[in-house]
C-alpha cells in the first residue's frame, strides 16, 4: 500500500519549488493515481514515463542482475522530467516531476 | 563530420574527473567510434544507450514537435550513465559518460 500522507507531503513540498510545472504519481501499470496536470497531459506523460522506466529498469538489471534503477532524468529544450521509481516504501509507484529548466533554482 | 580534436579534448577533460568509469562516443547507428571501456562493456553500453536515446528523442518530439532532447541521465544503484546527444556540432554522435555515484564530486 502506498503511504497517502507521505505522498501528500511530497506533493506539497515539490509544488512549492520554483519551476515545477507538475507532478504525477504513476502505478506499475502506467496509470496515474495522483496528478497536478490536466487529463491530456497526465495521460501523455504517464505513457512516456512508464514506458521508459520499465525499459530502463530491465536494461539496468540485464547489464548486472544485482543492480537496480534509482533515478531517471530526461532533459529536453523545454522541460526536464525527473522520475523516482523508489520514492515510497513499496516501490510500486513512480514519482514524476516535470520542471521548466529555465526557471530551475 | 565529427570534430576529432574537440572529441579528444572532451575525453581528456572527463577522464580527469574522479568517479568517471568510462566514456564512449556512439554514432546514430549505435556503433561506438571511441571508447575507454573494453569491447564487451562498450557493446553493452552502446546498445543500451542508443536504444534509449532514440526512444527518448522521438517521445520528446511526439509530445511537442518543437521540442528536442538535450540530456539523459540514468542513475542506478551502482552507476550513473549520462548521455549528451548534442555534444558536438553535427548532432550525429552521442557522448556517454559512466560514473560511479559513490565517488561523485
Amino acid at each position: 500500500m502506498v503511504d497517502v500522507a507521505a505522498v501528500d507531503e511530497t506533493f506539497k513540498r515539490l509544488q512549492s519549488h520554483k519551476g515545477v510545472l507538475g507532478i504525477i504519481v504513476i502505478n506499475a501499470d502506467g496509470i496515474a493515481i495522483r496528478t497536478t496536470f490536466d487529463n491530456d497531459l497526465t495521460v501523455q506523460y504517464a505513457a512516456l514515463v512508464s514506458h521508459f522506466t520499465v525499459k530502463a529498469r530491465s536494461a539496468v538489471k540485464k547489464l548486472d542482475g544485482d543492480n537496480d534503477l534509482k533515478f531517471l532524468r530526461i532533459r529536453s529544450k523545454k522541460h526536464e522530467i525527473m522520475i523516482a521509481p523508489e520514492f515510497e516504501k513499496s516501490h510500486e509507484y513512480y514519482l514524476v516531476v516535470v520542471q521548466d529548466p529555465s526557471r530551475e533554482t
